[in-house]
């Protein structure tokens, strides 16, 4: 079981949410780069959790650089970025595996691993593995020229558009229930070009990286699913003065980049942690039984998982931006 | 530039709509497995242009096994499938690149290419090359457990759902137009726990092979786009009777199979080539000019993408059984 | 089991000595390069059985470029080598897999391949396969900078240095036997720096190349085994004016090239493949029993082995030429 | 720039000599392993450096299990191995990069790292990294079938066989000196078959990993280069009753293990690190000076690199046993 991300620059995630640390290990980053320790600190805030309408953990998310890097400069060597896990509460978890968590990975996992696995917290699977996602990339980001500009919002809570859900999430919090959500991402000034045919392409390395999120159901791009209802005509993107496009025009054709925008559009489902109770089978008694779960969690995704989405396709472009030779390695 | 999908089984694509072949080369398919011809054969012809909604284009699609295959049997090493190109027209093509066509991948391509491209037909970006893929997935039909269903459908044609929008595709063509449509995937019977963790991972996998498939704008899981509306409550599939699941519950949690079928709903743009003239850039003239493209085009994608979703799927569910150690190599 | 060699430039063999063809597929070479047909015609020629010391076997090795050129240029896309079988005497090998030849590969593969595999000839490990390496390499010396050089030279035939050997080999092949040798090659004007770290260096990616050519038993680096009894202050190179190293100095330092040429002796056993009748195992008779091999093969390897090691390493570095950013993609 | 080795099992090596740490990332270690701590601080203790021939750098070696190993046993996620540097004495190293040792990468990775490369003590290209090999492959011995046997011992130091050398070693060190040696492995107990065609061939595989441990020259398979001077009929090893081997015949033909024990034998320079003083360039007088280095150095490298070359055989194996199936992933 690999956990790694891109070709060029490989991101490979490790760590348990209720082990002793998580982490990412960096490999492809060019020599020679400075990072930006202060933007590095800002990045890990804004994954935090502990806030507004996150989860109650606390953690400072102290991000060690165990090699790599050396007088403040990238050396072009794996650079290790290691996060030691503090406020860990694992007697929350006793009732597994007996009693999965619906929604949750716990049973498929208890298989895959012969019962091996560590299942507190979601073990390696938890959205904590996410601040090593987010510190890697953050690393990254002197490597991209500056007019590639990649942005994600909170594009739904619920059934209402933006940030405006907030308070149906604090409501649904209250109730012990939470609350699906959309991320919306917007990736421009690409050159045209950027990319690769197939496989390799922007969505498909888009669509892969983000579907990796904890919870992510489904990503659209450009007009997404409206686009299988509409005609050609009407959904065709002419080529306009000096090859321009409009704002609204698909930013990758052919996994390449078009020269317009780049609109994409993660749904997350509803967080499957919630503290009302709920009926699921006991495998030790053969019964269904009642499971109230005392852990601590978000009660809807997208403010948390919106600087996670920014991270993966940072990193997803860094890595075709260096394939192309659009980044000196 | 690479065009290869798969770690374990590895299929790489290469080819050209207007050049002598298209194919596909197999690596890590296991030995002594019979491959049935029969059913290559009649793979083949699902996805064959010339018949109901599709282009015009007659191939035969006859597929040569050059290497891998001895006495009827695989050996082991790498299969060379090889598809030659017969009914090709490639005067359709001489506008290019000076006025690319409107949501294809002519300009882009060109770009990066430095002009070298085969642009003739949509060059190795045309779904021709779907071929390879079709004829390498069938192949490794005999690998995969005869339980684990892998199955496609027309999921809706503009507005209408399943095959019901055929008059509407019908008179989209009539009017020199396109029209958008979805496929859906079922994918049953896979053991619990089958697939990889993070970016490995059941979804991220298929979303990244699905969004390869010429014209594929939205890849959605489970309850898709409408789980972001849906209350945790609502969505948690619970656990039931000796680990049972309902129907709808999601097939995958974090990245594994969990039991319950896995649902999938592809949504393809309009096609972009249609008869009706548009207006487009002309590189040459400067001037914004009508572009009337001769070429033959479906105008619509679902009828003849369902048998590549069907072919991407099981070559993706193929690498991941193998991967896990669900299939022998 | 996978054939391929190279990260960035991926060149994946195909084929069986008796089956209907043999070549190469090309993934990652950059666009808008022109191959030299008339140097791949010489290149075929220089590998070709049928001449001086090499096998009776006659091929005219004419290779078929299916994809990834077009109008005379590389498009990027992945460029596809055929190689027809022409001169295969099929009937020779009917004693196997029952009496395996000694030295030969035909007992471990039909293990392996459960029976499967295509023993004639050596099926997949035939050196017929390295036509398709030197058709590639042949495609990668246009992205190679005229000033690295690649040169391969019979270094012994048997225990007499260069070709001078030529008697013996002559005379082994009378008395049915044949006789070891080796290949020299020399790699000079690469950019001081070129390689990677640990095992993609310089000296490991070369040695796990070089070692796949068959027959090959061992490979040295600058001084080789000879190094073994040396004292450091007789090795060690030092730096002389402006950076400069003498001719004897290590090539490569921690896989990277130091600027002095690099020196590669590379052995090769005796064919294994003898006219004179050998004792060896019969297994359905269940007896020790003679065995006359009645296939054409070579007397010596290092003559016809000399344009496959040029070809491997010229792989080997225009693939780690771009990986560094050496070579433009 | 990427230090990782294998494909199945991935071991990525991280860390600088005299930065905070070094260590490996281990990816696909099978789940529910209990590794052998004692054995792993045993294994840790036979290449640790302070005792006899060894430099006088004094490490514990104390290996942090971060990630992936839950109540003593492997869950199938990454394993993080970290080891603290400690002692460390930088100073030593001022004279860099503008009077680069003769012998060593300070040169050509300060070039290739655009000056940002950790030079102290030869930085990522340090012996000390194979702490982490080490470490990585202990845990990888408990997945390894008991009968595969795999050792290394010291094959000479300078011209004295096996370990009647060590006067000769402990004779150049008083001199400021340093010799050449050997290692020789052999690896036993293989099922037929093991291994793989062409490049990921047992030998390729073995030579490229064994090539990457510094300073290693050559590696010889078999009779290896002695194989250059002899006859077929003499090299050539015949089947025997129930298809044995004698035991000086190949261990491996055409990459796969053909039951006979495998013989590797490895040689490696004198250290380039002598404490006697030796001209060389400074790039900043521009002058031919005398350089006196005065770092911790080992005499003769075979002694340590012995457990090091039995470490890296283990994880080639390894990798290569679960790519054929006969370890359970």
């Amino acid at each position: 079981m690999r956990m790694s991300l891109g070709e060029n620059i490989v991101v490979t995630l490790f760590g348990e949410s209720h082990g002793p640390a998580v982490g990412a290990l960096i490999e492809g980053m060019p020599s020679n780069v400075e990072p930006d320790l202060d933007q590095l600190v800002d990045d890990m805030i804004s994954r935090r959790p502990g806030s507004g309408l996150a989860s109650k953990r606390k953690e400072t998310d102290e991000v060690e650089i165990l090699s790599g890097v050396h007088e403040g400069k990238t050396t072009g060597m794996p650079i290790l970025l290691l996060i030691r896990n503090q406020d860990v509460r694992s007697k929350d978890y006793s009732f597994l595996p007996n009693q999965p968590r619906p929604g949750h990975v716990d049973h498929p996992i208890n298989i895959k691993s012969k019962g091996a696995a560590d299942l507190r917290g979601g073990g390696s699977f938890s959205a904590r593995l996410t601040a090593g996602l987010v510190a890697a990339s953050s690393l990254s980001r002197k490597i991209i020229p500056e007019d590639w500009k990649i942005e994600a919002t909170v594009g739904a809570l619920g059934d209402l558009e933006g940030e405006e859900g907030i308070a149906l999430a604090e409501q649904a919090r209250k109730e012990g229930d939470s609350l699906g959500s959309r991320v919306d991402l917007v990736i421009s000034g690409l050159p045209v070009g950027l990319g690769e045919p197939w496989f390799d392409g922007i969505e498909p390395a888009l669509a892969r990286a983000l579907m990796a999120i904890p919870a992510a159901r489904a990503v659209e791009f450009g007009r997404g699913v409206a686009a299988g209802k509409m005609k050609g005509s009407e959904h065709n993107d002419k080529w306009g003065e000096n090859m321009s496009l409009s704002e609204g025009a698909d930013g990758a054709l052919g996994g390449m980049a078009s020269g317009a925008p780049i609109h994409v559009r993660i749904t997350f489902k509803p967080p499957s942690g919630i503290s009302r109770p709920q009926e699921t089978f006991n495998q030790t008694t053969g019964l269904m039984e009642e499971l109230a779960i005392k852990g601590r969690h978000d009660p809807v995704i997208a403010p948390r998982a919106r600087p996670v989405v920014e991270a993966v396709a940072r990193l997803v472009i860094a890595d075709l931006g260096i394939q192309g030779g659009y980044i000196d390695e």
